[in-house]
C-alpha cells in the first residue's frame, strides 16, 4: 500500500517574557513564533525509508527490511508514551553508528525520526516513504528549531500511520487536528525531544504543536486562549552563548545577592502576569496605542532585568539601541549572552522603518527576519499553501 | 572689635545608592563629595558688611547701620531654630527688593548669608567682616553645592560670634569640631537650606556637616561611623532635568505597574543595605578585589533598576559605556534624566586610564572632575591648608 503525501508545518518558539526567572519558579509566557519547519511525507514503492535534511546536508536512504530487523522484538503497539524505549534507543545507536559519545545535530535528527517511525509502524508493516524537511529556523539558537521538527515528524508520520485523519479537506488550504490528535502529536514529538535534548522542558514542542502562547509555571505547561498576532522582527546577534553557563551564572548571582535578586524575580513574574493580561485584552477590546506603550515598557523593563540577571550582551545593547533609534523597542529571547532577541513592530510602524531597521540590523553582523508571534501551531497544507520557495524544495528530494 | 580670619570648607553630596526609591520609603547613601566650598571670613574695621561670590558674580556690601535696622526688633538672641523667623526673612525680602516672585540662586544665596548673620548677631554688635566664598562644585545639579555654602556660612558664622570655638590649634592644617558644634553648625545650615530651597530633606547639609556617609530613611538621617575614602569620576552630562517632573514619573509608573515596580524599590533597599555592609566591612578588614567587584555590581545593577524606573538619559547610557569600556563601572547620581553620574575608580586604577576616561567623558560634552567620596564633612583650615588657586581666589576681594 503507497502512503498518500502529507504536507505539514509547525512554527518556532520565543521566550516573549520569563526567560531564566522561569528556571526559578517564576511563570514564563512562551510564544509561537512564525518561522515554520515543513515537512512533506511522500508515499514510495522502492522499498526504501529515506530522509532529507538539506538545512544540515543530510540526505539517508534505508532498506526497509534492514528496519524490520530493528524491531524484530516488538510484539504489539507501543502505547506506554512517558518514557522512551530505551532498547529501541540502544539498537537505533548502534545501528546509525552511535553507540558511545555525544551525538550531532544530525544523528539526533535521524535518531527521532527512525524512533517515531519504527515506534509508529514497527509492529506491522513498514511502509516505504520518504520524508523531506526544511526550516526556516536557524539550528541552535534556542528558538525551538528541533520540537518544530519533532512537530512535523509527529504529525506526518501519525497520520501515515492512520493513528489520526489528514484534517485538511479539499479546497482548503490548511487545516488543523482536533483537541485530542493535538495531545498525541504532542505527546510523540515529546519522544523526539527527548531524544535530541536528553531532559526538555516540554515547552517548546507545546509551542509547535498549540502555537499561540503558552503559560510555563513550575513544569506546567498551560496553552492561552487567544492571542493576537503580533508582528515582530527575530534577530539572530550570532554570539554564540552556552545556555548552561548562563543559566548557572544567574543561579550564583541569586546565591550571592538574595536580598537583591529575589525581587527581581518577582518583577519578571510580574511582568509576564502583566503581558499575559494585556495580550488577552488585545483579542476581546478594541487594540488601542495604550496596548502597544504597555508591551513596549514591559519588553524594556525585561531587558534591564535580564542585563541585572548578568545574561545581557553587548552585542543585544546594539541591538536594543538600533531599534530604540527607529522607536522600536527590542529584548533578548531565551537563554541571552548573545543569541536571539525580538523587536516588537506596531500595526502602523512603516515598511519602509522595518525595511531600514532589518538592514540597519544586518550592518551590525546580525541576521534578521520580518515575522510574527503568536501564529498557529502545527497544520497540514495543501501543496499550494506552502510558499514557492519552500515547496520547491521540499519536492527537490 | 576686629574679628579674626577664618578658613572653612564643606562638601558636595552624591547619592550612592537609593535615589528615588528613598521617595518610597526606602534607604538611600548619601555621600561627602571631595569637590569642596571653600570660605574666607574676614574681619574688617570699614562698618561695612560685603559678600563676594565670584562663582555667579556676585560682590555686594551694606552699611552696618542699615544692617541694624532689620533687626531693631530684636530682644534676645534666637534660640529656636526649627523654624525660619518669618518677619526677618520678610524684613530681608523687601530689603534686597523680592518681595515677590520667585528667587535666583544670587537672591538666595544673599538672603540665606543675611539670615544667619542677622540671627547670630542681631541681638548684639554687629561685626564688620567680608564674606568670600569660592565652590569647586557645580550649581543646580543636585550635588549640594547650596548646602555646602550654608554649611561654610554657618560654621564662619558662629564661629566669628563665639558661639563655638576654632577648632585649629597652632600648626594644624585642618581641624574639625566636636559633635556638639558639628550639631549646632548643622541646625544653622539648615536654615539656610530652608531659605534655599523651601522644603529641603537635610541630608545635603548633614553630608556637607559630617561628611563620610549618610543613611536616610523615612526622613531620619543616620551618619555612618566609618567609610572607607573611594576615587571617582564626577561627570556632569550638562542635560538640564526636573527633579520634581522625575519624581513624578517614577509615582507614575509605580501607580502603573505596581507589582512590577514594588520589588524594584525593595532590591534598590537592598542595593543600599548591602553596599552599606561592605563599606563598612572595607574599614575594619583588609580591603580586597572582591569588595571592589561587589561595589561594581551593585552600581551596575542600580543603573538598571533606574532605567526601570525611567530616570535614565542617552546621555547617562553613554557615559556607562564610554567608562565600561575601560573596565569603570557608573551610575547615575540623583534625579537622572541627565545630570550628574558617579564612575567607581579602584585604588589600583592607573592614572593614564583615569585621564582617558576623563577626556573621553569631556570629548562627548560633559564636564569631568577625578575626585573622592567618604572624605571630612566642614573643617576649619590653615589659610596655607587651602589649595593656593583657591586661596588666590578667597583673598583677591
Amino acid at each position: 500500500m503507497q502512503l498518500k503525501d502529507v504536507f505539514v508545518s509547525a512554527p518556532g518558539k520565543a521566550i516573549l517574557h520569563g526567560e531564566h526567572a522561569v528556571v526559578h519558579g517564576k511563570v514564563a509566557l512562551a510564544v509561537s513564533l512564525n518561522m515554520r519547519t515543513y515537512l512533506h511525507l511522500k508515499g514510495t514503492t522502492t522499498g526504501n525509508v529515506c530522509i532529507n535534511l538539506p538545512n544540515i546536508d543530510t540526505f539517508l536512504c534505508w532498506d526497509l527490511a534492514e528496519l524490520k530487523q530493528l524491531v524484530a522484538y516488538y510484539c504489539g503497539k507501543r502505547e506506554e508514551m512517558k518514557r522512551l524505549d530505551a532498547e529501541l534507543i540502544r539498537r537505533l545507536r548502534e545501528f546509525i553508528g552511535v553507540t558511545n559519545g555525544n551525538l550531532d545535530t544530525c544523528n539526533m535528527a535521524i535518531l527521532a525520526f527512525l524512533y517515531i517511525y519504527l515506534s509508529l509502524f514497527g509492529s506491522g508493516e513498514l511502509p516505504s516513504l520518504t520524508v523531506t524537511v526544511w526550516s526556516e529556523l536557524p539550528t541552535g539558537t534556542g528558538l525551538g528549531s528541533s520540537a518544530a521538527y519533532s512537530v512535523c515528524l509527529a504529525a506526518a508520520l501519525l497520520c501515515a500511520s492512520g493513528t489520526i485523519p489528514t484534517p485538511l479537506k479539499e479546497g482548503d488550504n490548511t487545516a488543523r487536528w482536533c483537541q485530542e490528535d493535538l495531545e498525541l502529536i504532542n505527546s510523540w514529538a515529546f519522544q523526539g525531544e527527548m531524544i535530541i535534548h536528553g531532559n526538555p522542558s516540554g515547552v517548546d514542542n507545546a509551542v509547535g504543536t498549540w502555537g499561540g502562547m503558552l503559560r510555563f509555571l513550575a513544569g506546567k505547561i498551560i496553552p492561552l486562549s487567544r492571542v493576537p498576532l503580533l508582528r515582530i522582527l527575530l534577530t539572530n546577534t550570532r554570539v554564540p552563548r552556552s545556555t548552561k553557563v548562563l543559566v548557572a551564572g544567574v543561579k550564583d548571582k541569586i546565591n550571592k545577592y538574595p536580598s537583591i535578586m529575589t525581587p527581581v524575580l518577582d518583577s519578571v513574574d510580574a511582568i509576564s502576569c502583566t503581558c499575559e493580561k494585556v495580550l488577552s485584552e488585545m483579542t476581546c477590546e478594541p487594540i488601542t496605542g495604550e496596548h502597544y506603550n504597555i508591551l513596549e515598557e514591559l519588553i524594556d523593563i525585561n531587558q534591564h532585568h535580564l542585563n541585572v540577571m548578568g545574561v545581557g550582551h553587548p552585542s543585544l545593547d546594539i541591538l536594543c539601541r538600533v531599534t530604540l533609534t527607529k522607536g522600536l523597542h527590542s529584548k533578548l529571547t531565551g537563554a541571552g549572552g548573545g543569541g536571539c532577541g525580538i523587536t516588537l513592530l506596531r500595526p502602523e510602524t512603516d515598511s519602509s522603518v522595518v525595511q531600514a531597521t532589518v538592514q540597519d540590523l544586518k550592518d551590525c553582523g546580525f541576521d534578521c527576519w520580518e515575522t510574527s508571534i503568536g501564529g498557529p501551531g502545527v497544520q497540514q497544507h495543501s501543496p499550494l499553501s506552502v510558499k514557492e520557495e519552500v515547496l520547491e524544495i521540499l519536492n527537490r528530494y
